[in-house]
């Protein structure tokens, strides 16, 4: 669909115009600030106009109508050319740039989804092309609509090395959907970047990656225009249009200059300057709009799919031994079934984690991320973004590997559910490499993660029900070894609960665990009932949110005492807890892994780190004994 | 140098012999372990044999003689087939072999520096590459010595971002003595990998990455020789060798086949139907072993430079604003000039964090990263393997990027300094993607880091001098906002202490603080003493270890009360302390960043998630009205 009464030679002139109009409301609207990046924004001034009012289809005003293409910027810093174009496509009105990063206002520093025109929050550099894959694979393999996705990039953020699991992650699906733009400014933040302004080697690189890729001058609006619609007949492949551009173009004082990166032009003088210059081109952008996606039809909204149930707790008998891993892949498939929203990706480990069985039971709803966990747990926002539920699972130790992938998420208001299975040091004989002793720490950290820690199969079932009900992150940490179940079908489980399974009035201490510390709890509680001392074991489930009011009572109950003892490092349950109820006077002792572990079998090193059953007993009785 | 007296036929035959040698033991410990990845080293196992029996020089009596040349396994899961090497090369008996796994035994699951043969540990896949980067910097920028590095990778590993990270870095600044190999066997975990066996796409990738590579049969002892050699010849390009093996080789019955990742073969006649088929061919490596690095001198090493120290409180007025980040940059470039052997690095914001006060200083000690944080983790680990201090730097909340390399840096026992700067909300305008709020949760989880959190000038150049003067992992948060010094020069900051700042007898509740909140903390001391309310102020400064014993009598003698403080998520200063002081009954309540923080100015934004003074106050009254 071509702009309407518009010849090619009007559309150039006035998508020059408009990048030369963005350009304008991004130095004011800095400026405004005090701070931002305009030389960021002016190098994407003609690139985001091109983009924006030629290649893009869009319903501004509605930004999620299922059929729009969709926009990452994933060089974030230049949040205000973002902003900028929507305002001038008419999402909003042009004098709301001016409240550009004050408190209150959805135009932030670098962009969040709290601008409903923003599907994935970015900043963090190399980011944006796996949520860009996540978006594209979501058109092409499970909504079957042919909405395009693209991403803007800048050059220093191509050092980053997820972006390069986006890369092979997009030809390896033949996301012929996807469209990248690499500004090429070719300076950094505090120098020139790796190859300054040779374009050929990102375009040799993403050659090899699989992708089309070409060159092209991006300030050069005939350049621009050809290499969208080139990138718009392309099959079977993602194309990367490599962009040379000056950093500050337009204002010939800052362009191209070090030293400029991230700062904001005087008030003033300086400013007026700068707008002089740009006004000085034509800016007659008249009948210039963003055209809506006609004649596409998107699959239509499940509704109440995320309330979807699976029966809890009719698979597995009382006793029955089963690795809560095990029963995590089975809850998965069967909510599979019971909810078309739920998607599986997991990092080439779907044998261990047992996300496997889902793939089984629903292979076009499961995608292979091989061993790249950034580019996966940034594919899942992207699909999270576009509606879906996306279960990622890994080894949680490697799950550290895509941190600020997650810390994204939740600033990206997505809703990822993940899975990190062999938690702490009874993975046994792997040794340190493979022994998650951090996830608990890292996710209770994450801003608005629930953290939930199954001890049993049928808990386990809970876990995945509950992350697929609710909506944000959710993790889910489940263990290598085989355990009994313990719960039965009514013995319900809830975010911010904890579970009292063993209780009298005279117990002398609580003792709160999860995973195989619970059973290690339970063994220590048969052997001291034996010793004519009593504890309170409660199964911790949630571990963020914590259950403040249960744990306090049953510290309470017991003497003003907690012993807590898990599988894992500083940060988890023990620090959990302690934060939770030490303002109500209760005290509580902490066992935990506090020195590198190393191999042997799980047995061997949980008494080695000190959080088996003899253990607990040990600390127990001398806690006791001081009362 | 030639092998003594031996044709080149003879040295073909007897690697090929090597080759099965080393095969032979990996079967025999993986079955005497009863786990571990017996096929993953027989599709390397002819590589190997060459890389230690042909290529590298080493004098395996002294395994940390500076003249070696290095090799990292970056494929950590085939370390049976490592140990082997090890043994066959006489660094111990082959029959220790049998203790695989086995707790106690150095010869771990996956390889750590337990064992003095290796110099990181490896298991998280993608990192090696770092490493032999950090490695072979080292010989060609820092000790000035033709020291090689060799690194062998797995083709699924290759899909970790890292990898290309590593490639770009080592390309870049032009490591000729790096070479890698990609052992392609084809199949990962689960299934086969992105590209099974065509070793042209890796071939070509690297080639784009600036890399001299080359695809061979990696089984065919003539060509793995050939390349190894031309590798030597290569000037101003590390080289990759891409090597087309089988998974299982040498063995019928597991050769190339899905389903036996990470599986040992069953003893008895499973396992002694395969040494059969191995064992029949040639197996006479005699006279092979591995040449010493004869003719090389290394740098001599400098005695006490660790110790070196800077002087402290010399630099800095009392009341004199100073950013913590700014006194960072200023301290490390100090002692540059002191100890030789502290090497710097950043991501692309050496201005933001000032370490280019190093660079400034010290051009030929200090490498720029990149936007690229794994690697500069990884590369940092490399660099300490080799006798260096390498402090490197970035904003905090893209460390979290480099969590996994941080993680294998401790268990590496690298001796690795970090700083992330730019903490928490108190940057404002940038908005959340660019606070960081879980660094204290996540560097706290690593065992063996130590955390300290400066507040002023004065006590982060003590927060530099103890990171260079003690062995492990060390992490410095600083701050962004310019900040009152507030310490002199006799003020003494150690590892494990806080500092009490303000103190009297009628001090109701203690307040725990550091960091922009200190001085908030501050401002609520002179706020409240004049309503005639006294608190204790504490700089907690080393969050890990935590001064049990000063914050216990802190909070004893003011009611068993503590307030904390921070600019930051959970699992921080708050976790922290109450983990440590609530079994001695204190009662600690934590003010901390419990919500997902937008853009806005640094004052609105610690007084919006309450951790500003006017939070502190109000909080302080109810405590102490509560009693």
């Amino acid at each position: 669909m071509e702009q309407p009464a518009t010849t090619r030679q009007q559309l150039i002139q006035r998508l020059r115009a408009m990048g030369n109009k963005l350009r304008i409301d991004s130095v004011i609207s800095t400026t405004e600030a005090g701070s931002g990046h305009p030389t960021s924004c002016l190098s994407a001034a003609d690139l985001m106009a091109a983009v924006f009012f030629h290649a893009m289809r869009f319903d501004v005003a509605n930004p999620h109508n299922g059929t729009n293409d969709r926009f990452v910027l994933s060089k974030g810093h230049a949040a205000p050319i973002l902003y900028a174009a929507w305002a001038e496509a008419g999402a909003f009105p042009v004098e709301r740039l001016k409240t550009l990063r004050q408190f209150g206002s959805d135009l932030e520093g670098h962009p969040t989804p709290r601008l409903p025109w923003v599907d994935v929050a970015t900043g963090s550099l190399g980011q944006g092309l796996s949520n860009g894959a996540g978006m594209a694979l979501n058109a092409k393999y499970l909504d079957h609509i042919d909405y395009r996705v693209y991403v803007l990039l800048g050059d220093g953020e191509a050092a980053e090395g997820s972006v390069w699991e986006a890369a092979e992650f997009a030809s390896y699906y033949k996301l012929d959907n996807l469209v990248g733009i690499i500004d090429v400014n070719g300076l950094g933040q505090s120098q020139q970047t790796m190859y300054g302004h040779h374009t050929d080697v990102y375009r040799r690189r993403f050659e090899a990656f699989g992708w089309h890729a070409l060159s092209i001058d991006g300030h050069d609006m005939d350049q621009i225009v050809d290499a969208l619609d080139e990138a718009a007949g392309v099959k079977d492949k993602p194309t990367m249009i490599v962009a040379s551009t000056i950093k500050g173009k337009g204002i010939s004082f800052v362009a191209d200059l070090n030293g400029w990166h991230g700062k904001a032009l005087k008030k003033g003088e300086e400013t007026d300057r700068a707008l002089a210059e740009i006004r000085s081109n034509d800016l007659v952008t008249e009948g210039l709009k963003m055209l809506p996606p006609t004649g596409r039809t998107a699959n239509e909204v499940i509704e109440g799919a995320a309330a979807a149930k699976i029966e809890v707790g009719e698979h597995y008998k009382t006793g029955e031994s089963v690795a809560t891993r095990e029963a995590y892949g089975e809850a998965l498939a069967r909510l599979g079934a019971r909810n078309p929203l739920v998607v599986v990706l997991d990092g080439d480990v779907k044998n261990s984690t047992f996300s496997e069985k889902f793939l089984k039971a629903f292979p076009d709803r499961f995608f292979e991320c091989f061993i790249a966990e950034q580019n996966m747990v940034g594919t899942a926002a992207g699909l999270s973004a576009m509606g879906k539920i996306p279960f990622a699972s890994t080894f949680a130790c490697f799950l550290t590997r895509a941190f600020d992938q997650i810390r994204m998420g939740a600033i990206s208001l997505s809703n990822l559910k993940l899975c990190g299975s062999h938690a702490g040091v009874s993975i046994g004989e792997d040794g340190p490499s493979q022994m998650a002793l951090e996830d608990l720490a890292m996710m209770r950290a994450v801003e608005t993660a629930t953290v939930l820690y199954p001890s049993d199969a049928i808990s386990t079932e809970y876990a995945v029900q509950l992350s697929a009900a609710n909506h944000g992150i959710f993790y889910i940490r489940t263990s290598r070894p085989k355990t009994p179940v313990i719960y039965k079908r009514d013995d319900r489980f809830e975010i911010g609960k904890c579970k009292v399974i063993r209780t009298s009035k005279d117990d002398r201490i609580t003792v709160v665990a999860a995973g195989v510390t619970l059973f290690e709890a339970l063994k220590a509680y048969d052997e001291l009932k034996g010793q004519g001392i009593s504890i309170r074991v409660v199964d911790i489930f949630s571990v963020k949110p914590i259950d403040v009011k249960g744990l306090e009572s049953a510290g309470r109950e017991t003497g003003n005492l907690i012993l807590t003892v898990e599988d894992h490092s500083l940060g988890g349950i023990g620090d959990a807890v302690a934060g939770a109820v030490s303002q109500a006077g209760i005290r509580v002792h902490e066992l935990l892994v506090s020195e590198l572990p190393r191999s042997g079998k799980p047995e061997e090193l949980l008494k080695a780190y000190g959080i088996d059953s003899s253990a607990i007993i040990s600390a127990v009785k001398s806690l006791v004994a001081a009362g």
